[in-house]
């Protein structure tokens, strides 16, 4: 599977002016841009800092669990959690296209030692079935089973949502067979948003689920990871080996607090013009679309006598910036996406496809 | 995947008289017991057990290669090979049902931090092309690919053999893209007598390869593993970590130079009784046979009322050992497997699919 | 060794009026939150963020070096470090008081499977003659020896600053030997202008070298590691797979270019700080203190008939703050830390001190 | 710390006629080599190897555990023990001069990430005391100490024998702070023969304990390691990951059952070669030798105007194979050391030193 990450900017190519790569390129609004200046700091590594400790009691609460700790990337989420449910030699079960799989470099065999199993299944997510499927009794000759982990919304599945009773269900089997359930949910609250579902049910049943700050919610950095204090304890040990213990990261922190209050609702907005740019590339002959669920549109030339990479480079040379991953074109509609960017962006495809 | 290992022998059930297990199972002749008796020994750890020395030079000429090493077991040839081929974080591509993968507990992620990506294909063999599909470019987001590994032959593919066209065009592949290649030749010398291809031609443009005593050909305990010299230097660090390093190893490697001279050649024995059985198993109706390449051979009843568990429990009572390999019931003929032992098997099947 | 930190802020206690904790207390001035508050940001983790790639410019510049990298603490800088410089069963060569081996929770043994060798020797270095004393010959029964790394200043030793002609000495035997250098510089810049030598000429023949912007440069967040472009290059790869990359990451850096901009000059200050500490406290009748070479004055109870530990509590009641390292109370000045902190700092001791 | 391993025997040297190198330099006897040949075998791996299932139960026995595992060395005990005991990231404790720190390659750091903390003391032993003063409080910033390591008898130490009441007060301080024990008994039966206190005395309170069979007791392979049936079960997993399960291995474990019928008692033999060695050395004027409590014999030149390394080549030109360890040249006493040999011995180093 090749992924396409976008060179860093060239100066004398033409400016981007609609940014669909990833919700990951959001800038700090100036409401937030106040609250970071104004945030209350002290030493996080000693548990000091006022507004990393609300955030957590924020994030904690939400998600319904005893504790959580923030960490600077939703990567390390995922890296922390597997080092403290796991041991070396441990096999965690997730899907094929999932991050901890796909787009963490190794992370997890190289810091744990752990063998990731990866799953079948479409739209980024694999059935209860195919997770008993995959069970094996103790043996020597394999690694215990100890992790089932799930990526809410699955980003390379389409921004696809789990639903709620196959959640269930794999918390059921997990249980059943001894293992600890993870949630990467770097995408958590767009799942919850488009089924109002809240993040506490989503989460419940789970050993450890994330929120990740700097995609749609719009924060600079961060993301928080929550389960039990146990849990959590173990998480902070692992922060401070993987140097992830920050100091005065209320600084962060307060873009987290601010994207809360003001970024969640909102994520809405994204998920209609998502359904708004799908829409008008299904109306364009020539153009495949897969219809999102979230924030995340999948489409590719169909019959157009134009490759993928042709039209990513044409959006491209027309201010328009989005990246080929797992051969779709993947666009994200996040804060700084607008309506009219979505209706520019549906005409520049629509005048791509017919210059052919 | 489920695999099935027999318990240890209960001494109240009845005796084993034809044991179908596997070709780790043969016991040592009384010529390889003279030969382990009469055994000029030394300190194999700091290089000075003759025996052992012999027995490296036999098998590094054997597989063309500068240097070998002599090691407890294959899976210890396979773990040494990969931790020096590899750094933490680095990819391995190997067939999903490779011994690596599938039969080593979890070893390359735990001991070396390795991910292992699983490659699809029939008879457990990866297509050049599958290959092809599975690269990636370097990327931050991806483990560096460092090595390809195959399995000669595939055993829980049916003992099936690489072609050399494709073992060579897997090397052209590998060496492309800047990996290396790791042979494990558990059964390669069943490949070599049942194609007439020499092991040295096999193991051309592998940069690790190995073959195991004490399976096919009938010694007691160890592999040996080949490749550069340099590359024999690092396993040896990695033998001592491991804790490999043995003392007047010389009583074990004496049955594996004797191997070498007198169970050669005749494994060619086991694949004619292979075949035999294959053939008296496919005239019995309400069983489904694969044509065996070499001296393994995967069945299982097909509509014939009856499970494969059954099958394997049935033959059990009457004095069979077998096992069910991922839902189909493995016999594996070897030294102690002989053509009568074959009909008789053959006798029972067909009584327990009659008797139901 | 055991080392005392403080726990969480208690709101019933007295406030923490003076802070002598550690320089990583300091809170970001109004300049510095002015500068945090208008930074132009990218997303920093696909070389976007303008702001962290000016820091970059200017740490590479400063260190002499080609590159650098931007991380979210200095203990990311020592992991990322050891985990390019090393392989598995590598070892390390640094004073057995020295940060990797103290304070980071055996994180290169559990991340890098790294043995590091504790190297004896007063105020926190090693001499020359120790590190030529603690080499071995390449040995299948020892861990090849790969890095040497020194702390600069040497915290736990006292704030100390190792000599140029003792670093140079260190490379030349690392070198002759095959070994990677590297220089933990959390506090590098206090030796640099305690001593007038540049960075560049402290780091110059230093493989990798760091700095840390939030112990006395005052900065929230971050560290930055300099050396080779391919040096920085795999910095990168494991900085993604430990989570330290970031996305609008200009929010932190624009706080550690102001404080290069404004904050380094100014150490000075901390230093004559930290010799007005010492000189009164060793007026003091029943103290002895260790003569600051920095900004770290270490000091004991002695004859005083009260222990460390009684007085750090005593402090802490009349609104001070340290702590006990290693049997002694560290006094740490910084940012935050004015001349009548000091002079009211020691009447308190002698309070105490006359108390008792 | 440098040893010296002497190198492969060079065919044109003169022959080795006194092997005091190391007693893992032991021939097997003719009985040995007939319980060999004579062994009643099967598949090890699947625990159904009669001859190693015996030896198992007489190790459990000997040490009063409830189970044992049979390795091919004496490090794979080391190695799995601490794989089962520690989690990545945890603290061993041992003496600086102790096997798994000094003589493993790195091996607990690159298999299992785990960082050992050297403890110095005379005689190669730490006192409680020592221990006592090693220990830290629970801290994310140090690893949790997990393991305490003792090695009975002390070899580096000079064989030297740990005294019961402090095995006994070590396991008390152990098990007040939640830690685990581990027995490294490559030389333990020696130290039982020296006091004729049992080894089930000697390994009580220890969680793990092993004995070699290949270093005094004269087998050419393999050691056992006992503990408790869930110790000895997650030993076993990682057996198989390491690649030290074996297959006919009744073979190698027939020589160990003969070693403990016939060869423990006459250990007293080779103590009193060494206390013969170590008094006839001693009269020697210019030469300085440790008092043997076991089968060591430390020694050097004194005054004599030669170097050790000097001795040990005129010993081996002179057809007597010693090593220099850590500055000193040991003697080691074993099965293939006669009263007479030991006599020679002398007069060779007299000889030598009286040449000067």
């Amino acid at each position: 599977m090749t992924y396409y990450t976008p060179p860093p900017r060239d100066p004398k190519a033409s400016p981007v002016r609609i940014n669909l790569l990833s919700d990951t390129q959001t800038r700090p609004t100036s409401g937030m841009r106040e609250a970071i200046a104004r945030a209350e700091v002290g030493d996080e590594q000693i548990g000091d800092d006022p507004t990393v400790n609300l955030l957590c009691e924020r994030v904690a609460d939400l998600l319904g669990k005893e504790a959580a700790v923030f960490l600077p990337s939703g990567t390390m989420c995922n890296v922390t959690a597997t080092l403290v449910h796991c041991r070396p030699g441990d096999e965690i079960l997730a899907h094929e296209s999932a991050h901890i799989i796909a787009r963490e470099g190794g992370a997890h065999a190289a810091l744990g030692g752990f063998q990731i199993t990866p799953l079948n299944g479409p739209d980024g997510q694999f059935s209860p079935a195919t997770l008993r499927a995959a069970l094996h009794p103790r043996s020597r000759y394999q690694p215990p089973q100890t992790v089932v982990s799930v990526e809410q919304t699955a980003n390379i599945g389409g921004g696809t949502i789990w639903k709620k009773a196959d959640l269930d269900e794999v918390v059921r089997i997990a249980k059943s067979n001894g293992m600890a359930t993870h949630m990467d949910g770097a995408r958590l609250l767009n799942a919850c948003v488009a089924t109002g579902i809240s993040a506490r049910d989503m989460a419940a049943g789970w050993d450890s689920a994330w929120i990740d700050f700097s995609k749609g919610l719009g924060a600079p950095v961060g993301a928080a990871i929550a389960g039990s204090r146990d849990f959590i304890d173990e998480v902070w040990r692992w922060k401070q080996r993987l140097g992830g213990s920050m100091r005065q990261a209320g600084i962060c922190a307060a873009a987290c607090v601010y994207a809360l209050d003001h970024h969640v609702d909102r994520l809405a907005e994204d998920h209609a013009n998502a359904r708004a740019l799908a829409r008008g590339l299904s109306q364009i002959q020539g153009v495949e679309v897969q219809q999102p669920e979230t924030n995340l549109v999948f489409f590719k030339p169909d019959g157009a006598g134009i490759s993928g990479d042709d039209m990513v480079r044409g959006l491209r040379q027309r201010g328009v910036l989005l990246a080929m991953m797992d051969g779709r074109i993947r666009a994200c509609t996040h804060l700084d996406v607008s309506a009219g960017m979505i209706e520019e962006t549906v005409g520049l495809v629509r005048e791509i496809v017919r210059g052919v």
